[in-house]
């Protein structure tokens, strides 16, 4: 198939070698090549290409593809003994790109949970059967009543000696286990959280491991009331459940008993504090980075190929009609996000590298960069969602009437990721969860303390004013964040302590500066990510063009992110309204800079079309052949004349329309 | 049903007379009671609510759905004998809120055009059979290759003198007809947008009537090739189609030939320029102001009393949880865009009302408001349609997990409105219109001239600073908006003046200083809403307890408003940074105190549970009992056992797995 002339001219105008930079995405050329490999393997694979377009499916349909699916590709993994988890996922990725996994939470939550929490018994007892699939589980956390703050979860669990049971419940209807993935259909087993009671006390939150459905025939057991809660936005192909107990009893090694235990007569111990549960968390909102920035690259790529295949309107009256990518507007809409997307992929990467030095450290007890990490992945995972979520939406319209149909494949990149703003952490939790720590920090480094990490900004002298000038020097720019993400952080502190000197209680300042908080939370976690950005655009290593590349997709991030939250870096002073003015003028001008490279930029992502499932992101440009087969497969167009002409338009037209039920009354 | 306690306590706590606000909003008491009164003949009305509800509706429920529905409630209103425009949509709003019409364009577009443009003969011809449903009609402009700029559309109608008729081609792909409502499967007759030919010479776009689809068995006719274009984001009861031509032939009077003529011998004959298309479009563009504001203020009502039910969290260790509503990171989510709902929704009604005097105007020969208006309808269309697709999703995220569900209504919602940001003119578009507009006005009062209506803010001599002060006097407020607005104005015109200077064509210079021209275009459309809201709020006419909660919100939306834009208020020192200060604490002041009367503003609203269809919105607060009760209609929970467990769990966990296809080879 001959690709789009325009994108042919694209390419060849580009200053780089596109695959040089995907080796760098990729950390190096053997692994681009072994992805491109399992690509293939799944895309010429007939079971995966035998289903019925996602964008056609119904909700049961989706569902059962979702499970056939799963099932097959775990197979596969283990046929083809693939164990290295990010090929996993470029499997996974090429087979149900953006489809629901519900065998995905047997994986990376019932199984793990067990191994982490469970005594070698239980290990035993359940890890081999699971990982053998004899039984399937999920992790049953959500209530309808609660989500992000889990100490108030409301189902118990009781101990009861006489048997040596714990008796659950859901007392509350409030308290209806209500969202956990799978639970809904697939499952016969849940790590369940409940508040545990024993001898009349409450003990708070455990894990407890609860068969639900029986194993004969997968009907619910006695006492359990379990079901799939209802069509959604998105995850079609997921059975989110809802699970309520009555009366229900468990055995007691059913509750997970490496940190605490219940004994048989019903005494409470707590063995150790798990910081392992810390750790996770800390680990899986790092990864949400990466899938955030990942979901934006998509859909950049999409935005970007389509801008310049796309023509609209004449800049000249009679004039050819110009490459929409032409347009500074357009271009306002699609390079920021560009260079975001790069940001980010790279700042995930690093989260998850510090992750695992800072891990190892902490296995030697060293915490403090721990808690750095800990507050900054809260942050970086509400700014990258975020940014994710209002991108991917902004980069739709950019696409104008056809980003809002299925065939641009937008709407299900953006309903897949749009929760990540509210699982593992509601956004807004977690930018106050990060600047109450920022907020205790800047009090250490007001009283002289050395700070670790990236937080030793905090201890840079404060200066009046920005040396930046037009040459745009990415220190000053940096400094520039940090500066405004140090003010802001003060402005917080300051505000909280004058309220509490004022009298009022910690809990209740906190609430009256959390918009403030927020500012700075955000202010901080932008500054990480144009240092890191930075810093990967200047690797030695680096191709000289590409380097040359980064640096300017760096630059344009670092300014726009001004130019938006402008305010902030004039408010003081810091920045000068010339300086602003600057700052628009080489924003403008580093677009036109990015321009020619704009669709290099987005093949170096060097997603295969079967992955981007979009008619009007296709890497050879055939957009409109591509929207008018889509067209074809319409449900509606299974039948030339639609049933209802029959029922209703012919009756209509001919005036002989009766209506079965009785007309309304006046 | 027992109201939950707190939204009992919410309505208790109000200082104002819900009441007395919803006939502010409905012009009188009367048109309340009228509204309730048509809104319970259709609550009532057994076939509306014979349907399947729509969250589990698949695509050919939902169009079959969709055209009943439509067809139903036309009779209804014509058995009713209900005219007026405004009762009519009440009606459909109660019957089909959210839901597509597709027999809408026949009613707002086919017929009206014909009625405007066409002779008495082609009026008689095709009008009273449409408007008896002998025929159906639609409106097919869009074109796969071209939307907002019709001078681009591709189809065309040559004129054959030989025949006397017109052919009608498709020439390329992308000038398929494409996107048109209505189009795919409803409709037998089309306004075509075309390119006319005759005598071998292109005349421009002019409208034809065109049948495509026979009259005896709704086939299409030989020539025309027409479909569905697929499943989209939403409007899953719309068919959105395709429509190509082959050597159609129509006779020469299905041109629409009032304003221009191709005779028998094809000779070309403009009569007069329509400027009543002019007028149309400013008047669909104002309409689209209350649409988005309608929608923004169902999706508000969802999340106020949302957050009022919900409580989550500690403030106090082991206290209550609160209300999410206390959380000021909540307020901040909510309370502006229940100001903007209410700034939308008057400003709106005063678009409306200003088109009614100023079209009145025009017929006698004044253009000069209606060239006022038509930039502001063009930037509204788009400042509006922005604020409500983005806030209506942001508030989606303030509902957590919960909003993410079709239970909560607000997913339909939006899909529902984001199109808006598109159709009538993208959004981009209309705001680089309105700067161009705004920047020749500029260009105007420069040399003095006294500008009309609204413009008249670019006569004010430059104030170099804002006396606004912790008073927030609205005449302070409205001079920042104005002195912003004229700023913006200004440095758009000198970029583009400067880069003209320097031998820059008009077209290249306008490009090269778009974005700066769309900040130009925010800040003007903006000032006016709040110039606007803050008239309505003074209404000497308004009760005193609702004046005073309307002038809160009004502020609220003007202090806001700068905290969002700030850096443009303060680049130039027109407000400084103590000012800055003052209006981020008198932000978070004005939240404390629309606090006790968010419940009564949404109430106010006055819309039933029917209408906006949300679990978690209810006005009894009862919201886990409808999310339960939701959850059970899953199409999911038909079967206890879903298929897929006989089908792939069983035989999975069996460890008799196997796949009807060959597996994927190495």
């Amino acid at each position: 198939m001959e690709v789009n002339i325009d994108l042919q001219k694209e390419r060849k105008s580009a200053t780089f070698e596109t695959e040089k930079l995907t080796e760098i995405l990729y950390n190096g050329k053997t692994m681009v090549r072994r992805r491109r490999y399992l690509q293939n393997i799944i895309f010429q694979d007939k079971y995966i290409n035998s289903f019925t377009p996602w964008w056609n499916r119904e909700r049961d349909e989706s569902y059962d593809t979702a499970v056939k699916k799963s099932v097959y590709i775990n197979k596969l993994l283990r046929d083809l003994n693939i164990t290295n988890g990010v090929e996993q996922f470029y499997i996974r990725e090429a087979a149900a790109c953006q489809e629901s996994n519900p065998l995905g939470l047997h994986q990376v939550m019932f199984i793990p949970t067990i191994e982490k929490q469970g005594t070698k018994e239980q290990i035993a007892k359940y890890v081999e059967p699971a990982k053998q699939y004899k039984i399937l589980g999920t992790y049953a956390q959500t209530e309808l009543g609660h989500g992000t703050f889990i100490r108030g979860l409301e189902t118990t669990a009781t101990y009861d000696p006489n048997t040596e049971e714990f008796i659950i419940n859901s007392p509350t209807l409030s308290s209806m286990k209500y969202w956990p993935g799978s639970m809904g259909k697939t499952c016969n087993y849940v790590i369940l959280m409940a508040q545990l009671y024993s001898q009349g006390k409450r003990h708070g939150i455990h894990a407890f491991v609860v068969q639900i459905r029986s194993l004969k025939d997968h009907t619910p057991l006695p006492g359990i009331s379990v079901g799939d809660i209802g069509n959604k936005l998105g995850y079609g192909g997921m059975d989110n459940g809802y699970l309520m107990f009555n009366n229900y009893r468990v055995p007691r090694d059913s509750m997970l008993m490496r940190y605490a235990k219940v004994e048989k007569d019903g005494s409470y111990v707590r063995t150790s504090s798990p910081k392992v549960t810390y750790g996770t968390m800390v680990y899986v909102r790092s990864t949400i980075v990466g899938k955030a920035a990942t979901a934006l690259s998509y859909v950049v790529t999409i935005a970007t190929r389509y801008s310049a295949v796309r023509r609209q309107t004449e800049i000249k009256p009679g004039g050819e009609e110009p490459q929409v990518i032409d347009y500074q507007t357009q271009q306002e809409k699609i390079f920021p996000l560009l260079s975001a997307a790069y940001a980010f992929l790279f700042t995930g990467n690093m989260m998850v590298q510090e992750y695992t030095r800072i891990n190892a450290d902490m296995e030697k007890g060293r915490f403090d960069e721990m808690q750095v990490l800990h507050a900054l992945a809260a942050g970086l995972k509400a700014f990258s969602s975020d940014t994710a979520s209002n991108g991917i939406d902004k980069l739709r319209m950019a696409c104008g009437g056809h980003g809002y149909s299925h065939a641009s494949g937008i709407p299900k990149i953006w309903a897949n990721i749009t929760p990540a703003c509210t699982y593992e952490g509601e956004n807004t939790v977690m930018y106050l969860q990060c600047a109450r720590y920022l907020v205790k920090q800047y009090a250490q480094a007001a009283t002289g303390q050395k700070l670790v990490g990236f937080m030793s900004y905090l201890n840079n002298p404060v200066k009046q004013r920005s040396a930046l000038n037009d040459a745009l020097s990415m220190s000053d720019l940096i400094e520039a964040y940090e500066h405004t993400a140090a003010r802001l952080i003060k402005v917080a502190a300051t505000r909280m302590q004058s309220m509490m000197k004022g009298g009022m209680s910690v809990e209740e300042a906190r609430n009256k500066c959390a918009v403030p908080m927020v500012y700075a939370a955000k202010a901080h976690c932008q500054a990480y990510v144009v240092k890191m950005f930075n810093t990967v655009a200047n690797r030695p290593s680096l191709d000289t063009s590409v380097a040359r590349v980064l640096q300017t997709l760096c630059k344009l991030y670092a300014v726009y992110g001004i130019n938006q939250r402008l305010g902030e870096f004039i408010q003081d002073g810091f920045l000068d309204g010339q300086q602003a003015d600057m700052i628009l003028n080489k924003t403008l001008s580093l677009f036109a800079e990015i321009r020619p490279n704009a669709v290099a930029l987005v093949d170096a992502f060097d997603y295969p079309d079967e992955i981007l499932q979009s008619c009007i992101g296709r890497y050879d440009g055939r957009v409109y052949e591509a929207l008018y087969e889509y067209a074809k497969t319409s449900p509606l167009n299974k039948q030339d004349v639609h049933d209802s002409y029959y029922t209703t338009l012919k009756p209509l037209m001919k005036g002989e329309l009766k209506f079965d039920t009785p007309t309304a009354r006046l």
